[in-house]
């Protein structure tokens, strides 16, 4: 696995181990790390702290260009939350751990340019696969069921 | 004007008379204000805290069904990071303010079956006409430019 998925991952992990929803994302620039985070929805009584949303917070206000020379990292299929702030930030490639237990906006992400690369790491998957089946409840609360 | 417009106004003179950008948003279900915020970007050097990002968080963490009656008022019209955060949600209804200094992504909403009303209220366009004005730089940044 690449190592800023595995970064990902780390951040989703953590997420889980503190009782919360294990999605992880990093915000990559020049091979650097701007910043990364998890889903606070359960830890911090977060509505809009997705993942990749809690990465982007965490690497501060940046400059377009910035946004522009970079790459989100996530575990899982962006939401249309999180997908509406890459389009926002015009960040022009997203790197998806997974897409087999949700899939989010890909085709408008696609559709206005955004360069997509689906991994399914079978490592993603098994985690949302079982976050899923043992807090459904939680798991449809995140994605607005 | 509505009553609920002049709360997002009054937020967003606030986050005038802090320094920041002059973008407000309340969120209303069954005639109940669930969650009122502002643009946090100087206040708090926030990249997600938009204004309707900000009533959003606000509000707290609310069932689909909530979500699912209420609408988000804001002042200026949702850029593509608040835009998916209403689909996300299902928020049916979206009161913008004016949509003359910013157009967001009203056709991708309405194209999701979001019911849009633009009031282009002389008093936040002027608002924002003057913000824009006298900060390009953080207007820019604000909208990923």
């Amino acid at each position: 696995m690449d190592r800023f998925m595995e970064l990902a991952m780390a951040e989703a992990e953590k997420g889980a181990s503190e009782g919360g929803i294990p999605i992880g994302s990093v915000l990559v620039c020049d091979g650097l790390v701007l910043g990364s985070g998890r889903n606070q929805r359960v830890q911090s009584g977060s509505a809009i702290r997705h993942g990749e949303m809690d990465a982007l917070e965490n690497a501060g206000r940046q400059p377009a260009e910035v946004y522009g020379r970079s790459t989100l990292y996530t575990t899982l299929s962006p939401c249309a939350m999180c997908s509406g702030a890459i389009l926002l930030y015009g960040i022009p490639r997203v790197i998806i751990g997974e897409n087999r237990t949700f899939q989010g906006e890909e085709h408008l992400l696609e559709s206005r340019g955004v360069e997509l690369k689906v991994l399914n790491d079978p490592a993603c998957i098994d985690m949302m696969k079982r976050f899923i089946r043992d807090n459904p409840e939680l798991w449809n609360e995140d994605i607005g069921v």
